[in-house]
C-alpha cells in the first residue's frame, strides 16, 4: 500500500484569518489523502530569508517525496514566477524569490518548472492570493501524481538568495544571528560542520559585549541563567541561557555579530 | 473509493488551552477517518460577526459534503438553540446566534434541525463546553453516516445576523471596514459584484481623512508603501499599503467608513 | 478495519518555529497513517506544572490506543529519564520530570519503560531536541506496532509532580487558581467531585477582596459583567466574569487562593 502523501505548508498568513484553513480545503479537494503538516504560518510579514532559512533546516526530516508548499510572496500579482521544483527528496512549490532557495541546495535539484498550466490553478486567478490560487491546487495534483513536466516548461534555475556567510580566518569564524526561536535562543550562521574543524575545549564564543561564552554539549552542564554557546536543534552554533531568553538577556537580534575564537585542533 | 470526510473547526477557544484538542479528540473517536482542517481559534472572544464572516468567505473552497463546525457561542449554557444546517453544499453545525446565517445563505438552506436528541451528545452535558459535549459529537457522527434526522426535529429558520449593508446611490457606495486581516488590509462590505457596476479607472476611494485613493488590479502595480484599493482574498474591496500595513498607517478599524466615489460605466 | 492510530503533541515549542512540523515530518516517515492532534503548543516555556494539568484534563477525551507525545523538557540532555508510560487507556511519551504524572495516575498505569533502545531513535541524537530525536520517534514506532517492551527496561515509577492540593475542613475548602484559560476564566484546583459534598445554594466563594461569588450551573444564568463561581470545562470550580475576563477584572493568577465557605448538605 502506498502512503498518503504529505503535503508541508509554510507561510507568512498567521493562524487568525482563514487564509491557511482554505489553502487546505483547496488541497483536500484535488487530492483527499493528503496529510498536511504546518511547519510554520507565523512567518514575519514578507520575511522571505527567515522562510527560507526555517524551511530550508526543516526539509531533512520529512519522508521522501513531500511536497513542500511555501507562500511567503511580496511580489504577489508581479513579473515573479511561480515554480515548482523537482529535487531528490520531493518538491517544492512557490514564488521564485528566492525562498525555495535555500531548501532546494540542500535538497539536490533536478528541474524547475514554471506554473504556466492553468488547468491546474484555481479560476479566475486572482492578483493578491496565489496561495490559494495556483500554489495550493499546483501542490494537489502534485501529491495526486500529475507529473511535473504537466505544470509548465523549465527554466534554467532558481532565483539564489543571498544569505549572510560567516567570515573564516585563522583562529577565527565571525558569523552573525540569523533567527531568534521560541526559547530567545540566537540561532547563528555558523554550522556545526564549520565548528568541528576547531577543538571544542579551545573554542571561545562572544556576541556584543559579552565575551569568554563556553561551549557544551547540552544545556544541563551549565547553571541556571548562565549564557552558553551550543551545537543546537537547527545544527549551527547558538546563543543560549541556560533555562532563560538569551535574545532578552544579551538584547540581541538577528544580525547581531557572533565571532568565535579557536585554536586549530592539533589532533583528534 | 470514498474521499474521508472532512469537518473544519472555527472557534474563539485559541490554541493555548487545550479546548480544541480535546474536541478533535471526540471528533475522531466517533469518526476516526475524517480529516480536520483548522479555519481559525483566534476569533476575538465571543466576537460571532467576525467569525459569521470568516466562516461565509471560506466555505466555498471546500468539498461538498465538509461539516463546518462552528463555536463562537456567548449565550452556552442558555436558550439559545444548538443547531444543523443541511445546504446544497455541506452541513454547519453551531449555536443558533446568528454565527451560521451568512454561511448558509451563501450554500443554499435545505433544512435547519434543532440539536435534541442526546443519544448523539456526549453525556453528561457540561453548560459550559457545548463545543465538546454538543457540537463536535454531533459533526462527527454526521460526518460518520448519521441521516440529518436522526438529530432533531426542523426548525423554520436560522437566526439572522444583522450585518453592516453598505450603502449605494447614483455616483457613490458607502460602505465600511469590517476586518483587518494579518498583514493590516481593511477589507470592507463592498464586494467585487458591487464594484463591477463601475469603470474602474473611474472610481476612487477615500477612508477617513485619506481621499483619491487609487483602485488597482495588484499590489505590484503600485510603489512601495502607496495606499491603494484592491479586490482582495475575500473578493471585496480592501484598502491596503503596498508591503505596509494600512491598518496601522490609517489608523483605521472594523467599522471605518469607506466611501467609493464613481461615474457609471457607460458601456461595456 | 483497524482505525488510524492517534498521537497527540503536547509542547512549549510555539508554533512560530517549524519545531512541532519537524517533529511531526519524524512521526509521518515512521508512521504514515497516524492521525497527528495539538492539545497545545503554547504551554509558557519549560512550565512542566500548567503542561501536567492541560495534558490531565484532555486524556479521557481520546479514544483508547491514543499515544500522547508530550515534551516541556528543562532537563533535556540532562540526567532525567526519556519514559513510555503503558496505561489501561493509552501511552505516554515523554521527560520523567513530572510531566506526565498527573495523566497517567487518571489513565491506570499498567507499566513504565525507560527508553533506552536507540535502533528507535533518529541518529545521531541531539543533546538539544529530545523532542524530535527521542520522543517523536518512540510514539511513531508504537503507533506503528512496536511492542512496549522494546524500547528499554522498566522502571519502578514515574517521578511524581507536587500539584498544590486544597485543604478541606469542615465549612471550608481552600484551594487556589491553577490556570488561566484564553477567556480569562480561573480555574481553580477544586475539583467538582469535592463540591458535590455541599448544597450549592448554601455554597460562597471568594477570592481576593471578592466574596460572596455566587455558584451558577451556566454563565447565562449570570447578568453580563457578573462575578461568578461555576464548575467548567475542567471540571473543577471557576472564577469567571459573564462575557468578560475574570483574569484582568480580578487582577488575579495562578496561585491566587480561593476560598469556598459551605454548610454541609443535610439531604439530598
Amino acid at each position: 500500500m502506498q502512503a498518503d502523501p504529505i503535503i508541508t505548508l509554510l507561510t507568512d498568513f498567521g493562524t487568525r484569518d482563514a487564509y491557511v484553513g482554505i489553502m487546505k480545503g483547496v488541497i483536500l479537494k484535488i487530492a483527499p489523502t493528503a496529510r498536511l503538516v504546518d511547519l510554520s504560518h507565523e512567518v514575519p510579514p514578507q520575511a522571505v530569508t527567515s522562510a527560507a532559512l526555517l524551511l530550508s533546516s526543516s526539509v531533512r526530516y520529512f519522508a521522501v517525496n513531500t511536497v513542500h508548499l511555501a507562500v511567503v510572496d511580496p511580489g504577489v500579482g508581479s513579473a515573479r514566477a511561480p515554480v515548482l521544483v523537482v529535487t531528490d527528496r520531493g518538491f517544492l512549490v512557490g514564488p521564485d524569490n528566492g525562498l525555495l532557495h535555500p531548501a532546494a541546495e540542500t535538497m539536490g535539484v533536478r528541474e524547475v518548472r514554471r506554473l504556466e498550466n492553468d488547468a491546474y490553478f484555481l479560476r479566475p486567478v486572482s492578483q493578491t492570493f496565489h496561495g490559494r490560487d495556483i500554489f495550493a491546487p499546483v501542490a494537489a495534483h502534485l501529491a495526486a501524481g500529475v507529473p511535473p513536466k504537466a505544470f509548465g516548461p523549465t527554466l534554467a534555475d532558481l532565483r539564489p538568495l543571498a544569505l549572510p556567510e560567516p567570515v573564516v580566518r585563522a583562529g577565527s569564524i565571525c558569523g552573525q544571528v540569523i533567527h531568534v526561536d521560541v526559547f530567545g535562543n540566537l540561532v547563528t550562521n555558523i554550522s556545526a560542520d564549520l565548528l568541528a574543524a576547531f577543538a571544542r575545549e579551545k573554542v571561545s564564543v562572544s556576541i556584543g559585549h559579552v565575551a569568554d561564552i563556553q561551549v557544551v554539549r547540552a544545556y544541563a552542564e551549565a547553571p541556571e541563567g548562565a549564557v552558553v554557546a551550543i551545537v543546537g536543534s537547527w545544527n549551527m552554533l547558538e546563543v543560549a541561557v541556560r533555562n532563560g531568553h538569551a535574545a532578552s538577556s544579551l538584547r540581541a537580534s538577528a544580525g547581531a555579530p557572533v565571532t568565535v575564537k579557536t585554536e586549530r585542533r592539533e589532533a583528534d
